[in-house]
């Protein structure tokens, strides 16, 4: 069994907001208040849950708990969604004994749909019930949508005076492209840090991990990384922060991982390495057109290496180069340098290897120092069947 | 049967360049020299034939004919490339009794390939053989490759002392978000006009027809429309371009809209209309992130009225404008607007009207007097299957 941060308790229930019997509400209650951080989607639809939790976090530096509901994304929802999300957290606080504004919400599911308080509440005796007797992983369950695979990653962080553990969930697997913030997340750690600490400290390891993740290149309304940090370990981390920052990052990045990999109707893991750009920004928008592509994703789903298409991408990314520099590598095999096809067989060469389920592609522009690495899905007749036939 | 502009024949052959036995060489011949303007993909890979067109309309203004094949793209070919392009033209120019350097080359297919010159030479005879005795179908469906129909557009041009005719002949399925050009596309004309109007008439029809569709989101590296008007209707236009720039743009626009009809795949042509943008660029902007998102995208597809997915693109698409000023309808039913969705049973309103080919969507960001129109396709099943097994 995963080891779980001290001080933490979970608790699931089923209210049946889009399927009925399965979990589809979770909370995360740290024992005693807890330093917070956030990240949040930079699409201007942001949704109710999103906007609340902004602004709590805006006003405390600290909260007890986090409650996240799946099936109803309370989005696109108007006034009457900011209403049923302050509602939702306040008969929640009650049952848990708990002030109102120290619970931040999150929701994923159907955009535009209205939250139904009476299922909430509904559920609360369950979800009470299960306090303290479920774990990290059936949380994971609850937040899950189309994801396949419940999403929970640990690490602890040595060199301070006891063990620090940091422990994140996350839910992912479609309409993910995170800009500056991810899908849900939320990071629970019991180490005390000071709050401009650990959100500085969360904010990096999301730069580095859930922004560097695409399945179809879109952003959800919903995206947040939530994280608490309660102190429960004993630890209180003043001065370096090296060791609990790389665990965040470790945490954050498994969890990413998990989610390309749980990409909707996804079988390929397609890690994009770009180097030789002007700088960051350029490899970043050279990595994004080639892990966007549908005719890239196509072509991995269909194990054909037709990096001619991996070429186009780039060429129409805006991402300045001379063609006639670059350099394109597939599991390892260079297959374009200097402007040329290599002369090699590809399918050959390449085609076992694109039976794997991890697939590099290294891109380099040979224009300057920008490197960026991109973790890509690829694009199938899943994924499409699944958001076909999502709503309905 | 369409009427040809005067003075052009057509020639077709099955050179074998992919796959046996059908169309996939085609020319298009001037019996005198004619004005000849182009536009090109903007991919910073561009394909040997884009690269020897544009060389070649720089150092004249006049070309007799126009060579396609179909089957290889000769796109990243590097050197090698450039050199089976410009032989080509010079065994084509010779069968032909033309000068080598007034055709003007374009090809389509796969990338990365080179292209098969033993080929090209054996289909001459075929080529000399079909010269004025088929039609500008024909060269269409020399030209296809995923297509699924051959694709020509006529209009007259009145109001001169004679008619003027205007024929167009597109290919494009996949691979398809032109970038200031366009898939494969020719325009012949039988009047006489000079070369810089011909060529600002055509950049102008290209902008507001070709460069408004998208069926990937991904541009290729051989787009190009290449226009020739060799004045064998003895009309020599001078002043009034008006009648001529009309005829050019709806030949233009209807190929445009044939080739969104036959989307890799496709089973809907969904007309994004934004208005209320800050700017031109920025209501593009707007209009591409809903067009190439595969979540509406396959929305459409599963025919479900999911217009939360518009919204959450919109908020992604970098355009600037404030939710609570955003209205949204499909298929003339407004869905949301102020901010907020509107009281109405979606699938049952909406879910028949999906069942229609056509699809529009008009989306009003209520921030400036911005506006732009999109064709986009939808995703579907039948676009991986094609794309995952094209080039094996």
């Amino acid at each position: 069994m995963t080891p779980v941060p001290k001080g933490f308790k979970f608790a699931v229930a089923r209210a049946g907001f889009k399927k009925p019997d399965r979990l589809d509400l979770g909370v995360i209650v740290s024992e005693t208040p807890a330093v917070a951080a956030g990240v949040f989607t930079k699409n201007l639809f942001q949704a109710a849950p999103v906007l609340v939790a902004g602004e709590r976090l805006l006003n405390s530096s600290h909260a007890r708990a986090i409650a996240i509901n799946s099936g109803q994304a309370n989005a696109c929802t108007g006034d009457e969604g900011l209403k049923n999300c302050r509602a939702a957290l306040e008969i929640t606080a009650k049952a848990l004994g708990l002030d109102p504004s120290s619970i931040l919400p999150a929701s994923t599911g159907v955009i535009g749909d209205p939250l139904p308080l009476d299922k909430w509440e509904a559920a609360l005796p369950e979800l009470l019930k299960s306090l303290g007797k479920v774990g990290p992983k059936d949380v994971a369950k609850a937040v899950m949508t189309t994801d396949t695979t419940p999403k929970c990653a640990f690490c602890a962080a040595s060199g301070y005076e006891s063990e620090v553990r940091v422990l994140g969930i996350a839910k992912g697997s479609g309409m993910i492209c995170p800009n500056m913030a991810t899908m849900l997340g939320f990071v629970i750690c019991d180490a005390r840090v000071e709050p401009d600490v650990w959100q500085e400290t969360l904010s990096r390891a999301v730069e580095v991990s859930f922004n560097r993740v695409t399945v179809d290149g879109d952003t959800s309304t919903n995206d947040c990384v939530l994280a608490l940090a309660n102190g429960a370990s004993g630890v209180e981390i003043k001065g370096d922060v090296g060791p609990l920052a790389e665990a965040v990052t470790k945490v954050c990045q498994d969890l990413a991982y998990m989610i390309v990999q749980d990409a909707e109707g996804g079988t390929k893991v397609i890690r994009i390495e770009v180097s030789g750009a002007k700088d960051l920004a350029q490899a970043e928008v050279a990595a994004r057109a080639v892990g966007n592509s549908p005719l890239v994703k196509t072509a991995m789903y269909g194990q054909d290496p037709n990096w001619g298409r991996i070429a186009a991408a780039l060429g129409r990314s805006g991402a300045d180069f001379d063609p006639a520099n670059v350099k394109i590598a597939i599991a390892g095999i260079v297959v374009f340098e200097n402007g040329q096809p290599l002369d090699l067989d590809v399918d050959a060469v390449l085609g076992p290897r694109l039976k794997d389920r991890d697939i590099l592609v290294e891109i380099s522009l040979g224009t300057g120092p920008g490197t960026y690495a991109l973790l890509a899905s690829d694009l199938t007749h899943e994924y499409v069947s699944i958001n076909a036939e999502y709503r309905t």
